[in-house]
């Protein structure tokens, strides 16, 4: 049977407000052990390792770290221990490795290497039997399910939701989540039905169906959504995105803003939302034409609307119409969103 | 006196050897003397926090402390301090804030409370009584003297020795650089001026006068390489230019490679180099048009080369026609790359 172009990728994106209600029972207890041992080893930091949509992933957790745990947190090359041999001194630090495949032969090496060198080692994929998921010594299947489409939509919000629970878990040590924290999480599935019953980005996929190019922006806990979207666009649509936090846009990237770029603003309803208004003014003297992403539209010239939550959970809500976007554009452009040109589900990489 | 359009960026770019000749008379002793200081206090890791330019030789920094010190290192977000009021525990850690006119209150604020939060902090400017080099313990001016263009060159490049001499220089402890390091490093002038006056990116910069978007990419020491290449174009030339890590275009952008886009491939002697093998045939598939710089042809449609060095180095030789690049691209489409429109040479994000 050959199903219309799309339909993967859609059926997956319609998929999420499922994964989260079943993550958040089944997922929940696994995570909150993973995280009670963590508390217990009481690392001094950690270190991501991911690539592509896991890299966007990775880089909420490192906010979450830094925000919600008080631990310095970043993103590692893999190719400073595959490439060149690195072997830094990881005693008391967590290591994270995220991969919706657990295939890829770098994350796994950094992942062993890192084991080896004294560190906590953590692999959150989608795949339990993974060469990633035996590396490290901690293991935690986020249960997305099976992803039809070759670009990553569910698995990549079912990433984002088991660092959350994860962040959550450790800060909460071995008890159980706070009832307030515990009750935001249970609203994350009804919010994301919302959000993708919202907003209609097909009109916008047919207004930019010729549009060369598009910047994607964001601050803070809206950056990894900034960037997700702009991979995404990229590979279903072939179209250029480039991707800035609100503040590197400033520095330099908003020469190219004009009128016939397209600017996705993801902008939330707290602290790195209101430091976007800046940013927005900016963009707005330069013309530009912009989209707000989020629970403020803040002057956009459209607006995709999701609730209006803690900036926290909104990488859960804001990505969900981008991703209708990128599929309703690619469509619009005639291009197939399950099977890209040029593209596998597991790319190994060394 | 008004001078013809890009006469600024031209004088900035022919001066870098000049500059590293000057760095390893005059800086190398302030250099050393920090790096003395930093491995006495023997942090465990090293965190830096930059933005536009100045990211991407602190990312060049990142690989450096991993590969040459076995020190975890990675870039922060200034926002999670920022905007969220992170406060990470930073006791064994240095943090480096570099900024060419350390006059970002965002870097400024996340040196500051690094310091508070036990942090041993230096700042790597090009103005040594700037508020950065005021708010952090320790502090390195690079030297460079007077930017012409607003779009960085020779402050970039000095970044890099600066880094290099510094990482270098914690390496040796309170000893003297090695003779055989030493004597790269002494290298570093001559071959920039080669590197200048070598190949001739005015040709390649006429074919690419009408080429809607470019990919940058390379991987491990070459990485900021390809993602500096992208930033000037863009702030220049006002092009979108995607910068990817030879294994994350694999991971998804590789499909919109297409014989209409430009490739512009960071290739080194080493190992890094050795693995772009894969990213170039992969590129040949699909018909991509690539121009390589660094010491290997790989290959490529044309080739901007460089001396042959270790890959350490090559960052210091292969940016160089880059720049170039960007300039003639800049003027061939009738932009000032001095003075582009939407760019200050001090930008305030908060």
């Amino acid at each position: 049977m050959v199903e219309r172009p799309g339909a993967g990728m859609a059926a997956d994106i319609a998929e999420q407000p499922d994964v989260y209600a079943r993550m958040l029972d089944t997922v929940a207890g696994p995570v909150a052990a993973v995280a009670a041992e963590i508390a217990r080893r009481r690392p001094r930091h950690i270190v991501f390792t991911a690539r592509g949509t896991s890299d966007h992933a990775a880089l909420y957790g490192a906010y979450l770290a830094e925000i919600r745990l008080g631990l310095p947190a970043g993103l590692a090359s893999p190719s400073a221990v595959t490439v060149y041999g690195a072997r830094p001194d990881l005693r008391d630090s967590l290591v994270i490795g995220v991969s919706q495949s657990g295939g890829s032969p770098d994350l796994r090496e950094v992942v062993r290497v890192a084991r080896e060198q004294g560190a906590l080692t953590l692999a959150v994929t989608n795949a339990p039997d993974s060469p990633l998921a035996e590396a490290a010594e901690l293991s935690l299947d986020i249960g997305a399910g099976h992803e039809r489409a070759v670009a990553a939509t569910k698995t990549y919000t079912a990433e984002l939701l088991a660092l959350l629970m994860l962040v959550e878990g450790v800060r909460a040590g071995a008890g159980a989540l706070p009832a307030d924290e515990r009750a935001a999480l249970d609203a994350l599935p009804g919010l994301a039905a919302e959000a993708l019953a919202g907003s209609a980005p097909e009109e916008l996929a047919a207004r930019y169906r010729f549009a060369g190019r598009l910047i994607t922006t964001g601050r803070g806990y809206a950056y990894p959504t900034a960037r997700e979207a702009a991979l995404k666009l990229m590979e279903t649509s072939y179209l250029p995105a480039l991707a800035f936090s609100g503040a590197d846009l400033l520095h330099g990237p908003l020469a190219m803003a004009d009128p016939d770029v397209p600017v996705l603003a993801v902008v939330g309803g707290g602290p790195a939302g209101e430091s976007m208004r800046d940013v927005l003014a900016r963009l707005a003297d330069r013309r530009a034409d912009v989209v707000t992403i989020g629970s403020q539209s803040a002057g956009g010239v459209h607006h995709l609307a999701t609730a209006p939550v803690d900036e926290r959970y909104a990488p859960l809500l804001d990505i969900l119409p981008l991703q209708r976007l990128a599929l309703s554009l690619a469509l619009a452009r005639g291009e197939n969103p399950d099977s890209p040109r040029g593209l596998k589900k597991v790319t190994a990489t060394r």
